[in-house]
């Protein structure tokens, strides 16, 4: 159960009003990589979560925060929203800047919206809960949450390159904080798992005689051309300890032709000639 | 520019048909994590690679071979749907095992695509790029592809779980031994990444004191209870070498309460009550 | 900022595992009108509220109780899903309740989530943004809200007929109630919205004067027959208390026949012969 | 069946051609709220009605009209991009308006439909057929079609302040009194259901001994700070007039801990320490 | 503007309910190639028509018509779930047959939509805008309408060899004439345009010397082995009477290697060694 | 199984960046006829293929030229991106040019993707598989591939025209030429299909005589006027050579009245006066 104060973690406060910026915060809000993204991706995880409390207990302490990360974004983009001149049409036939503003900001931001966040990326296209993983597999699943923090931090500090609002890079400043130290706690605790699962080819659970081993460390040249053979992915002991990578210049194919045999007639696919 | 042979990478064949497995699989064809992303996420990459040569090789070459894992799968599905006795309705009355196929099959194996696979999901979702991510930072997106790889490895074993067919079996033993091959180069390459940038947080290029030192190393304690005090990701050092966790046991509000200005009238959003 | 604690708002255990009935409960949580949709609704239009702190709070107070109800939903489908035997085949040949299970259960609930709750209705779609609405009108909002806690009792009823697990119905008793609860809410502030604006039609700011006034109350009878005339939305005084209802009972086309003028050459249309 | 006149409900002709314009209007045309929505909703509602003919009747007889409200709105936008100088490039870099216009314009409108309106909204996102209801409850569906009426009617009111072509605003004031026509309607008939069934609560026909009785009228306060405690919904008596809400400032958790039992091994999910 | 009478245009009566093929059937009324999608295309093809009237007309009668369809399958489909046993869980248990019919329908028949119809294909997945295309070439388009008549009149029949009700049957075997119809009306289209604009190569009117020539007959035997090599599409005169196809076994590449400079230090992506 | 060679197919070389641009070349790279559209198609049509070998063999090798389409666009569009000024703000507000850019372009180009290309169209909509059909009826499919390529090779054209660098407008006119290929390619193909199967109606092999015949040739009037009776498509012999067009000024209605039963009352949708 949840419980909600009234106080934003961090102030998300804009300088000026910036329609134009409101649109391309909405990446990381509502984006694949959002903080929409981050608080279903981690809270679903934790509601799901069959190993010891620890787990379900870091899931749901950062899946919490992400919950009030979404309010703040969704504040300071309300703010970037006050007051945006939609109805000057006349005016921006004359003003480039107010023109600018119309010409650049998302149309739904004043129409469906009436100038508050919305739950879509920056071109538009709504959330969907095809952006998280909850596996059941913690050491799958923090891999999933640490690239999420990768590719989220990487795109607050885009969005931080491209403003001059001291007020918008101070609430991305603390957010860009808050994602190190998320991949950090997540590679901490990868580590923790990979330690003692004692492996780290996910599933560790899986009989590795059941698989086929002898391509299991082979890397395969199938582009024309050797750059690739020249890193460790190619050559040396494999990150798992148990086997050294293979070059294989000239990848063989092991199977034969495929073939399919005709459909039955009730189907009406084409059939061979020799079947009509 | 790419060069088809019409001999599959490993052999794809069904002991006997089954149409409901033929819907089950799907999945690590034309689902989240199935080969279809792998595919496309890697050869986007590989496309889009502003690096050196050897990365770009790297991603096309294992991309390019994630195109004959398509075509196994789709080559698997099709002759596990061989046959189905679609038209077989009065014999399902009398039939149990004529029923439970009609009743498990995904119906437009019949309708649609007249006995081939699609690409979409076990659920008949169907597949999109949304699913992939290419941001040109490779570290970030390598840990995508190690997601990828653990979450794709992680379904084909549940899928070699339930099922008794050898024939299909060994075909999945082979795609399971090469996505361990690439859980492993994923990882060396991510290795080398954090190794030559001298920071495993994403992006690394980032000046550190443009942002929110105080709080990045914080763990905050959202949910009651301190359970997840006692792992790695909330005390002693961080994996970066830069910073030692702090767990904050009654994480504070650092912004003040959240407040909107009134919409201007051609909005014709509510009002409060002492602007109406 | 929002804090969690382990104990769920109510208990949500089923009497035993059912896995075919974990995918239709999927509906209510991850479908169009789940609790998924309500707590995103409401929450963003908290986020995004304009109007007086208290209208805010009542938006908030709710939307952090559905993220309770979320974590209820993925707690009893988690339950429900407890040792599904997907990886009984054989005996699933011979032994029609196994095979029942296996037939009738969400794939993914095995292969993607490892027995956990998913944010995607019962036929497997996720879910996404565009099933809430945050419009900052806030008497539009909470006709919207009132539909979805309708549509929504609706639904958690027909699944309390569809099932004979006391434990289930127990838990959904609870929903069933809450979601009384929420109608009646929205129905009293819609009520004090309708009577401080002194309008019932959205937006109640847009000028009278300003449309098309005639056609304002018309019933146009487009469907040949006239049982529609006999309802009160064709007759007598409209609801906004300023004007009657007219029927018509072969409306007429105000406006002369559509016609467009030819493209220009550079965008490749079709011409018609008289420009070619 | 259907038949279709060639004349236009209501004229639908600006008075030049404006190519921005026509993006942003293609959000009452084929968005959430837009005309396609209500059209689909209003005849898939009526097509399944399964309650006196007069319902059937009134859906059909709006639903129809609907259609031709999609008509108008696609006539006005192919008009709105007469002529889009979209192979002007070389003057868009000297003449500041072109440039707006070609930085403005939605690039499908050139490329994709050749400058004719499209089933998507005003930032190019698809119709889809989740935007609507069809319950087979009236109740519930006719404050759904309320809700779509009364978001429709803000959403145009928004547009009809963004333009100063009389011709654009003659066309949205017939609609804009069109939705004022349907939103009474709605609301009339709403309130004959009511009336008829003795109850607001959707649906009227589940036993409330079977639901939680002892918390069906509770306003729980989630949210620090007692600002909703003032509203109607927190005391007095309940629209249904069945029962008095309860503010209950402290609501308190009913359930247990949430706790789930570890998976079985073929799931391959993470278990718990001592498990392993 | 539209007219709608109460009869349907064909009758759709099922000699008696079966949930399970409703699911199947709903393939053909929301499916990517089902009844909306032709009724959308058509409209908005007839709607946004710059061509001469007789071809607006051609494309508003058979979309009219469309319409027509969609609610006999509407019909259809709710008629096929009439009293569906979903309350009769324990009766399944006993009974394979109830048990059949509850495990293979759709759930959200029974929890959405009260037995109603759905603007979804037979795996529940919504109906979008983006199965039509209006382009504003009607070459073109009639092509994309002869496709979905094939598709659609291909998808009909096999559901058609899927059942044993009489009546179904009786149903669907109008609507396969009315698609072969539609077939031979969409072909004759084509041909009288391909004449008219005398040439077949879509947009017949960018002029041929600005496309490289060199290449515009040639096929490329991309795939090793040359069974493609004996089709009439590899050599002889090509079908405009412009040129001779040209079969190419070893089809060469005509541009340089792929190479990107780096990106700029503020986009934050992986930069090559030399540039660190 | 497939080989990728480091040299584009044709050189993708743009004279100077322009990401104005590039955002509008996505339609024909992601797009609904894009080449990632062609390239999926055509694959999964060949690993379907249960005809003849030749056919198997023309559709993997056209499928995998569009790989390489797919490289040399995604190359094209990374290039026009090259340096795009993002983080000018405050030379944006002086200079109208870079203010266009930043105004103009897909801000996913910036946050998202590091300046390359996405799998998205020219709206940032993401490419899906539903955009793709592969139905074992060859006839059917080569006439979606004819469909595709005159709707893909009909927005390249656009695009050409929307463009004033020689080095993208040479491109262009590589991949319109080979589009006037594959147009001719299909249709050659679609020829050798309808002569050996003796037939033009898809699906060839359903016996006529299981249709309703006597509206198999039936054109119907369903918009009043009748502009639409002067074409082939009314009148005279149909293009399969087995029947007459019949044009039908008055269509009528072959069926009743629709009329639904009511639900049963575990299903809670509103039931006829009569019935409660």
């Amino acid at each position: 159960m949840f419980y909600h104060i009234k106080e934003l973690q961090y102030d998300s406060k804009p300088s000026c009003p910036d329609p134009v910026y409101a649109k391309k915060l909405q990446e990381v809000l509502g984006g694949q990589y959002g903080e929409i993204t981050v608080m279903m991706q981690y809270l679903f995880q934790g509601f799901n979560c069959r190993a010891e409390p620890k787990y379900r207990d870091l899931l749901l302490d950062i899946g919490t925060e992400e919950i009030a990360h979404v309010e703040m974004l969704a504040t300071l983009i309300a703010r970037l929203l006050d007051n945006a001149p939609v109805d000057q049409q006349e005016k921006a036939a004359e003003d480039p800047a107010v023109e600018a503003i119309l010409g650049g900001m998302n149309p739904q931001h004043a129409i469906v919206s009436g100038l508050g966040a919305m739950a879509t990326d920056s071109e538009g296209y709504p959330w969907n809960s095809k952006y998280t993983i909850a596996s059941g597999n913690l050491l799958a699943d923090f891999r999933a949450n640490l690239n999420a923090e990768s590719q989220g931090r990487l795109q607050v500090v885009r969005l931080y390159e491209m403003s001059d609002d001291p007020g918008v890079k101070d609430t991305l400043s603390f957010l860009i904080a808050r994602d190190k130290a998320h991949q950090n706690q997540w590679k901490a605790a990868i580590h923790e798992l990979e330690t003692r699962e004692q492996d780290i080819v996910v599933p560790t659970t899986f009989p590795s005689e059941l698989e086929k081993q002898a391509v299991a460390y082979d890397f395969y040249n199938f582009s024309r051309g050797e750059e690739s053979s020249t890193g460790p992915w190619a050559q040396g002991p494999a990150p798992d300890g148990r086997g050294q990578f293979r070059y294989v210049a000239n990848p063989p194919a092991y199977g034969p032709q495929a073939f399919l045999m005709p459909a039955p007639i009730y189907i009406h696919d084409t059939l061979p000639m020799s079947k009509m």
